[in-house]
Parts: structure tokens; C-alpha cells; sequence
């Protein structure tokens, strides 16, 4: 996409999507067909990432074939993608033929004559071991760069984390990264791909289902946030289980892992929203089962479920929560709801919270409270909650993050910026773009 | 067990069970008696992995006549014992008293005078510390091996993991392992010691109960795939509770820990079986409370629970989940309980699936669906549903898993052919140990 | 508060406060009146280390102020505070000028001729990166010592941990802290700092809270545990959720952390108390929505919730749990009521049992039987149950953590002296402080 090389995998902060095109498919007229229609995807439907995938997603003897199409079709197409592009080749920490034919196909697609490469950000490396089997990788990107009279270290590297060593590996990078005898400093994306690690683990469940990995996905977005890589989640293989995708990304960004990888530009749309705050704030209530979603009426949020119960009596009320019942007076209910009630801001309230936060800081306060005010509806009875919360320069930054992944985006995507006003407004947007610049 | 000593410790790529047995107990009769008992067990009550325990299982003062115990108890029998013999020594990173008594102790049992040798497969070493720890008890055994002309290298070890230091070595294994100034290659199984190791933590829980120590497992886990070894969990104290055994076991197998350790022979009848698929397949429905195993009934799966409710109502459905109604029509009904239902194969399930999934692969098909249907009953409704999966290359080797398992058992485990066949049938059997070969 | 320069950070064993003071506020009469204030604190409200905060608690403006009211409050009271004193001062990994600042913050506070420095026990260092930052910080406490002709090594060093770099590094303390070229020896206490570290992963959730970072807390808990320091968790900002305090508190006990970080006296109090065994012992039910705590009346511990119900019918019972109904005979339902209650132990039980396995020990018994025995009622049906639990070496040497614990404040804080006795009375004070000695 870009055509400065040495900043190519420095320019996008963070990924939301990592998309992947078998690269060669048999028996279609033309093989490249699927190359050429993820080429031509725009706005929310297109990835941050897209990976013409040379690996799995294409059969083994239509490898060969896949390179040239990659060839052909970003030569012809690479310069109208929005997003970067990082072809991933076949490579096993385990198998040198399988490592020889990954570095056969990585010269194929840089050659110049080809004229894919002025549009190719980096190739992924699925498969890596501990960092020696990385510096492998990185020692072969090195030589197709000199081949072919590229810049060194212009061509990014990512990998798939899907061996216990790699998981391993990704604690050494940040020492490893800046040693003279190696081009790591070529690192973009840190991967996971846990079915292959679910292999290579030896787990197993009752049902066949993929175990969780909460520590891998730990590791990963660690040892990107050491080495100042980003972390990627891997496939999630039930395309028509939308909620379950977005929960999945939901607990990875509570681990700092913001990206995922995508199947089909529905999941691709999923994923490039999903990270982006909601353009309506909303009310959560705790009522026992969960976190559940309060439903606005006429400036009251109500509660529909039947874990919670409520009513007046006498002075006072009675609470059902939990199995049990409380008497409450009017300000025991406030503090009991009010432990139960959370926020979750829009884009707006961001906006406005950190807004509020660099005037105070302006007039030299180091911390305010934000109020947030709201009528909760339980059984009928309205109760008026009030929620105070500090914050300081330490909240202002971790508050932060949301924005930081909107400018990034708004900076690198220019063909989502329609679809990012529909979603928030104009001077949202506008106002959005502007803080802390 | 086998007398070629090279090969000992690389026998078995599986461990389910590792039972141990006081070497000496005081006032008794025969202070080896409870030695010999578990030198007799056969069939599903005969451990993969018998750990005669010269530690905390024997009394400090009965340790010496505990290591000629076990020199005559397995020269006598170790012949004809099915598991893998492995006792276990005193060590402690800490002590080097302590350490001397375990390196004096492994030369009692190992030397070929007494006859035991050529059934040990290796020594348990527990309470090590940093890597440097396990190098000395290494190089013990590599001077007990000289000592005793047997070849370098020939006697495994095996490490008890209860200290942070230990936990974090694992990390290093892979590294060290390959350095020409150890024998560290000989290491053969990572087993947790969670009393031990909540010691040394400092953890504390309310009613002195165990910490679940999740993190510990996962890092034991990769630890042992990083390096090519076998991680095993350490002791369940409650052992009138079969039912936490086995849900231990399945959260276990979810993280790649396939192993356990057995306190009684009852223990390891479970923990033997556990790990191997089961004998007919079931399905699993998810009512808001948890996954419930549904009831066969004239071939529909029943649901016997209360926390779903369905009825026809007009021409749809309204169901009742997670205290709340929906009307849904008859294909809104069939996603929802498809999103809930999740069946759990059968061995014969297994190996047909893998099988079809071969046989598509030499067709020249990369990837298959794999189809599973029933109906399920919920108040006297029933509802068809029907699940498809794609399976490709990963998702078959992720699935081979359990017949890894099972073709190891099978290999090393004669004496369980008869309860192996008993449980599948002798048809099944054939057909798993025949898969992929 | 010691003397004795070298054996400062040696002094306590376990750390359960941390209490941090703002070393000068803005457009007050006395700048210094926090720490005034904070230094007066006695008893439960005085914390185990008090951490006079230059750093983010204190406006960027009022630090160089603060630097000098450090000196002056602690010179003039620190002979008193029953706490050990350890300032912060600023710090980064990415920022030489403020790695600057933080030296000559340290020169001031250590500078004899204030006369602050002999009460001063060490220093927190916040926003450590790699270990090579963590030495740079120790050099400069170094040289501090060497201007100021204190002993080397004298200062303790403890760092918050707020980044995924100084996250790994703690995997490498126990190899660094054994080099001669650094004095990585003073290290104290691993602080977590979850706001920050939040910035540094980029994590978001949907409403601002927290990720509640398991990993994290286990990684610093075995990080402490290798090397020989002591783990502390970060503040928790919703002051008035005492409950949502207690539980974090309960958390990170079982994961080895006993500190925690204490933002008001109020919060000191709750933080000294959390960790110490209760008064009086009591009984858990599991009754399927988590662990109930049963109200003792009359001898008989009581189920008060609807989650179990119980009626006696016929010969046998009828137990409703888990939405459904079994039917039970007397040693059933004793059976099911074993494995949901559990007894979480007062001090007194916990020195009684001790007491008695010594007695057993010294009598040559490696393993004794602790039965527990209780009436629990449900829905007016009482049922007696009666648990056994074995007792070995690794069972007690667990168990001694909180009297550890316990020990090590009757030592070091003689001010909570009344505390204690008005909690647990003379004599159990009396036998838990000579116990194991």
C-alpha cells in the first residue's frame, strides 16, 4: 500500500482485522478468483491486514500457482487496497522442505519484475518455534530483500503463535530484537492460531471445541506490548455465531488484544466495528446472571429481566436479588443499584470526559470527578442513581486507548470515513480526531 | 520395564497415571508389603507410570530401609509390572543434606547388584528449584550411571514442580536441554505439586483448600510441549469425590496436561480411563445453568432440566432461557438449541470421522463437512437439529489427539486389551489402532 | 523506622499495606499536612509500608516541594511511625528527564543532613521497563548511598509494575539479582499497578473498569516467590465497595499475594485485617450459586437461602439443588451435604490443629486424621456431618502460612498488640506467637 518501505510496518498502530484469501482455488476458471474479489472489498467490508493465504486456506498442490496469483493480482489491484497486505507463505519449525519451499515462494512474490512488491507490507510466518526458528524467517526475508534489491528490513514480518515455543519465544523478543546479528526489528503482528496449537498442546475436550487459551492470548498481548508489536486473536470458526465473535473480541480487548482474525467480510465488519465505542452510551445492571443491558424509555433505563425484583413499601423497599429479600430505605436502594449499575460511554461522552479532563488539567487541577446521572426502572419504581468517579492523569491516559484506535483508523482508512460518520456524526468525528493533538 | 536403557524414557508420548506407593511402612509385618501389592496390579488398576515414593509418602526414618524395599520388591517383580517404574527420591533445592541422601538413595536403587536396574526406567526427583537445580540432580544420576556401568543418559528424570523458581525453569528447558555440559535430555514428565508448591507461594484460602493454580498448569503444559516432555498433575486429596477427580481431569486435558496422579488404585482406574474417549457419543445442551448431558430415549436426546422451557404456541414455539420468553419460529428455534447443543463423539464416532475425512483427502479434497444430527425433547416438544463442521487438514490432526491416546495405551498396555475391547467392542479397537498408519 | 541499614528490607517477611500519602498539596496552609496526618497513624490504621508518593499523587508542580516535606516530616516524626517508610519518587523507562528527576528526588530524601534518611527503609521505584531499567534505578540508589557515605545496598528498592516489559522481567530476577555488578539484592517488593499497566497492554472494556489481570497478579506472586521478595497488589479505586475490596483481597491470597495497595485509613484497616485468620470459625454451603456462609443459632449452622431446599419424607429425604429434586437416604444426603459445606477454621482451630500435629509428630506419627463435625440445618431438617481430612508435613507446613503471618506483625507491629488481643484474646495470641518456635 504504502511505498516508503522503511516505514511500511511502523504505519498502522493498531489492527482490528487480519483477513485471509486462499490464494489459488482448483477447479475455478480462473484459480485467482477469490484473490481478485477480496481485492476489490472497501469501507467496513475491507481488513486492516489482508492476507492472501498461500498456507492452509489453499491446497497444498495449488501453492505454486497461488504465488503467481498473488503476483498478478496485487500487481494489478495492490495500489486501490485500503489495507495492508501481507501474503503468508508455508513454513514448519519442524520440516527444512517445507521452510525451502516458504522462502521460494517469499522470492517469487517480492521480485520486482512482478510488480506486486511496491504494495506488499510483509509476508506471515505460520508455524515459528522458539526465536532461532524466527531469526530463520527473518535471515530469508533478508536475502529476497537483497535479491531483489529491496531496502533491508523494508519487508515486515508476522507470525502464527501456535506451538508452545512460540509462546515461549515471544518473552525473548524485546532483548533479542536489538542485536546487530539479526533484522527482527522487521516485527509487526504477533498471531495466534489456536487450532494448531491446540494440536501441538495435545489438548482435548469432551465435545472437540477449541479450548479458550486465556494464557496464550495473556502471553501474546504481553509480548506484544513489550516488544511494540500488535497482538492478534486467530479464527473463529463459527461464522454464524456473531454474538459469540463479538465476545470473543470483547475478552480480548480486556487482554490489549484488539485485532482479530477474519473469515469472511461479514466477520470483517464485525471486527472493524467491534473495537469502536458505541455511538449511543448505554446502562448495564447486574442482577444476579450477569451483566444485562438496560433498554431506554423516555430518559428512564428499565430492567425487563426477573433476576432482580422491586417494590415500594411503606417508607422504604423491598429488594428480590440473588435469591433473597432486602428492606431497603431510599438511600440503601441508590448505593445497592449503584454497586449493580455500570455505564458504558459512546464515543460522545468520551469525547466530552476527556475534553473536561484537558481543560482541568489546563487550569492546573490534577484530577476531577465525572458524574453520570441516571433513572433506573425495576418492577415500575424509578430510582435516581448517581455515579462520582476520579479521574487523573493515570485515567485520562488508559481512557485514552479507544481514541488513540479511532485516529489511528480514521488516519489510515480514509474509505471508512463515510461509514464513520454515519455511525457517530460529523463533529463527533471532527471532535474525535482533534483531542490530544 | 524394557532393557533396552536408551530407549526407556521415550516409551510412552502419553502418561495418564502416576500412582504412588509408600517404600516402607513402619510396624507392619513386611515393612514392603503395600510395595508388593502394587507390584501385582494388572489391567486399568495398573498405573502407566508406578512411582515407588522414597519422599513424603514414607516416613523420614523408614527412607533407608525404603530404598532396599524397593530394590527387592522390583527385582522380584518389575519384570512383569505393566507400568513404568519410577521411584521417587528425597531432594530439596534448599538442602543440601537432603540432596545427598536422595543421590545415596539412587545409588541403593540402582546399583546391579541388586537386580532392580534393568526394570527402573528413571528416578522422581521432587521440590527442585532454578535449572541449575535440575542440572545437579542430573549429573547425580549421570555419576550413578557411571558408578554402575550403565549407559549415559539411560536412567529418565522426572521433576515434582512445587516453587515458583521450578515453574519459571520450565521456561528454559528447551534451551538448556540441547547444551553439550548436561544429560538434561533424560527429563521425561513435569508433575505439579500444588501443596508443596502453595507453600512455597505463601497462598491462602479461607478453609485451607487448594488453590486452583490455573496458570501453573498451563505453564507446565507448554512447558512440557516446548521441550518434548509429559506434563502431570499432582494429587487430588479428596478421593471419596470421583466426580471432582474427573471434572479435574477434563479442565486438565482442556490445557494439554493428559496425566495425574493416582493416590489409590481406585484413582487410577479413573484417571486411566478418563482421557479415553467415550463409549457412545451423547449430546450436551446448554440451559443457562451449565452444560446437561441429555437422555437417550427412543432415539431422541431428552432434556430432564428446568432452567429451559418450551411449548408450541400457534404456528412457532415459545421458548423460556435464562429467565426470560421468546416466540421463535421453527428455524429461529432449530439456531437457537443448535447454538446450545453440543454432542460429545463416541471413540467409533472418532475414528469414522477421521476416517471419511482420509478418505476425502486422497480424493483430493482439502476440506470436508462433517454432518451430526438429532432431535431434542425439551417438555415433551420435539425439535431436529443438525450440525455441520469443516474439517480440514489442522482440524483433523487436532482431532487425532485422543487416538494418539489411544495407540499408545494400546502399544505399551497389553494388559488392558481385554477392558479396551470390553469398553469399544473389538472392531472399534482394530479400527483406532489402524488410523493413519 | 530500623537502624540497622543493612537489614532493613529483611525485616518483614510479609507486607499487607501499602498506603500512600501526596507528599504536597497545592493552596493548603501546610503543604505537608498529609503527611503530617499520615505519619500520626497507629494500630490497625497504619499501614505495614507507608509510601510518602511523589510521584502520581502529587501535582507534577508541588513534586520538588514534596521531595523537601518528605525530609522534614520524617525527620521529625519517622522515629514514631510504626510503618516501614518508603518513598516514591518519579520515574520512566522511556524518559531520561524524568529518570533525572527521580535521582535527584532520591538525593534529597537520603540527604543525611535532613535527617530523614535513618527512618527511611527504601524506595519505590514507579514504570520500570526491563530488567536493564530496574539496574539503572539501582545504580542510582548506589551512588546515592556512595554521596551520601550510607552502606551499600543499605536502601531497599521496591517497583511497581505497570508495563509488559517489567511484567517478563520479573522471570529474571533470581539470575540477575546473583551478579556482581549490580546491587539488584535491595529489591523488595513487586507492586502491581493495574491503571497503568492498563495504558501499556492498550486493553479497553466497555465501561472503563479495570481487566482484572489473573496473569498479571499470578506472574508477580511467583516472580516474588523466585526471588525471595514479596508481592502487593494495586489500588482499588471504588473506596467505598469494602466488599469488592475484601474479595480482591481473598483473590490474591490464594494466588500468594498478600499485600495490597491502601488508598484511605479506612482501606488500612481492612487491608491489615483481610489476611489474619477470623475469630471465630464458620461453615460454608455450596447451595449451586456459590459458597453461602450458614448462621450459627444454637449450636446448629443454618442455610438461610432458596437455592437448597430439604424435607424429610418417608424413610429418606427429598433435597431440591440445581432446579432439581433427589431422593436421598440418611447417608446420602450426608454425603451431598459433605461435598457442598466446607469450615473455614478460626485461629484458635488453626493452633489447635497445628498443636496437635506437632504433638503426633513428635510421637513418630507422619499423618494424622483432623475431623471437623457440625449440624447444618435446611428448611428446619437438621443433618449432622462430619469430615475427616488428612494431616502430613505438607499439609501443616501449608497451614503455617497465616500463622507465619501472624508472627511476623506480633513482631513488627507491637502497636497492634491491643488489636489483636481485643480480637482473638490473650491466649490464642499467646500459643499462635510460640507456635513451631
Amino acid at each position: 500500500m504504502t511505498t516508503d518501505p522503511t516505514a511500511r510496518h511502523y504505519d498502522r498502530e493498531f489492527v482490528r482485522t487480519f483477513f485471509t484469501t486462499p490464494t489459488a482455488v482448483e477447479g475455478a476458471d480462473d484459480s485467482a478468483k477469490m484473490l481478485r474479489s477480496a481485492a476489490g472489498l472497501r469501507g467496513m467490508e475491507a481488513p486492516d491486514v489482508w492476507v492472501p493465504d498461500n498456507e492452509d486456506a489453499t491446497a497444498p498442490s495449488m501453492r505454486e500457482e497461488g504465488a503467481e496469483n498473488v503476483v498478478e493480482v496485487v500487481a494489478e489491484h495492490g495500489a486501490d487496497v485500503p489495507a495492508e497486505i501481507h501474503p503468508r507463505v508455508v513454513w514448519h519449525r519442524d520440516s527444512p522442505a517445507t521452510r525451502y519451499r516458504g522462502f521460494q515462494q517469499m522470492r517469487t512474490i517480492a521480485d520486482p519484475e512482478g510488480g506486486a512488491v511496491e504494495h506488499i507490507d510483509g509476508f506471515v510466518i505460520p508455524e515459528v518455534g522458539g526465536v532461532d526458528d524466527w531469526k530463520k524467517a527473518d535471515e530469508f526475508l533478508t536475502i529476497v530483500e537483497t535479491e531483489h534489491g529491496l531496502e533491508e528490513g523494508s519487508l515486515s514480518m508476522s507470525v502464527i503463535v501456535e506451538s508452545g515455543e512460540a509462546e515461549l519465544a515471544m518473552g525473548d523478543l524485546r532483548e533479542e530484537m536489538g542485536k546487530p546479528s539479526n533484522n527482527l526489528e522487521r516485527l509487526f503482528l504477533l498471531v495466534d492460531g489456536e487450532v494448531d496449537y491446540t494440536k501441538d498442546m495435545r489438548a482435548m475436550t469432551p465435545t472437540g471445541e477449541l479450548p479458550e487459551w486465556p494464557e496464550l492470548r495473556h502471553n501474546t498481548s504481553r509480548g506484544a506490548s513489550a516488544a511494540g508489536l500488535i497482538a492478534v486473536d486467530g479464527p473463529f470458526d463459527d461464522i454464524r455465531d456473531v454474538e459469540g465473535y463479538r465476545d470473543r473480541m470483547t475478552e480480548n480487548r480486556a487482554k490489549g488484544m484488539t485485532g482479530i482474525w477474519s473469515l469472511t467480510p461479514g466477520q470483517v465488519v464485525e471486527a472493524n466495528t467491534a473495537p469502536l465505542p458505541p455511538e449511543a452510551g448505554y446502562w448495564l445492571l447486574d442482577d444476579g446472571e450477569g451483566e444485562t443491558e438496560l433498554r431506554e424509555d423516555d430518559g428512564r433505563w428499565v430492567y425487563d429481566g426477573d433476576g432482580l425484583g422491586l417494590e415500594a413499601a411503606g417508607d422504604g423497599y423491598v429488594l428480590r436479588a440473588d435469591g433473597r429479600e432486602q428492606e431497603l430505605d431510599g438511600d440503601e436502594l441508590q448505593t445497592e443499584l449503584l454497586d449493580r449499575a455500570a455505564y458504558v460511554p459512546s464515543m460522545a461522552d468520551i469525547v466530552d470526559s476527556m475534553a473536561e479532563f484537558e481543560a482541568a488539567k489546563e487550569a492546573g487541577k490534577g484530577a476531577i470527578a465525572m458524574t453520570r446521572a441516571a433513572t433506573i426502572e425495576i418492577d415500575g419504581v424509578a430510582v435516581d442513581v448517581e455515579s462520582d468517579r476520579m479521574w487523573d492523569e493515570a485515567t485520562y491516559q488508559a481512557a485514552k486507548t479507544p481514541i488513540d484506535l479511532f485516529q489511528d483508523v480514521y488516519e489510515h482508512r480514509p474509505d471508512q470515513h463515510d461509514a464513520l460518520a454515519d455511525r457517530y456524526g460529523t463533529e463527533v468525528v471532527e471532535r474525535a480526531t482533534e483531542l490530544g493533538t
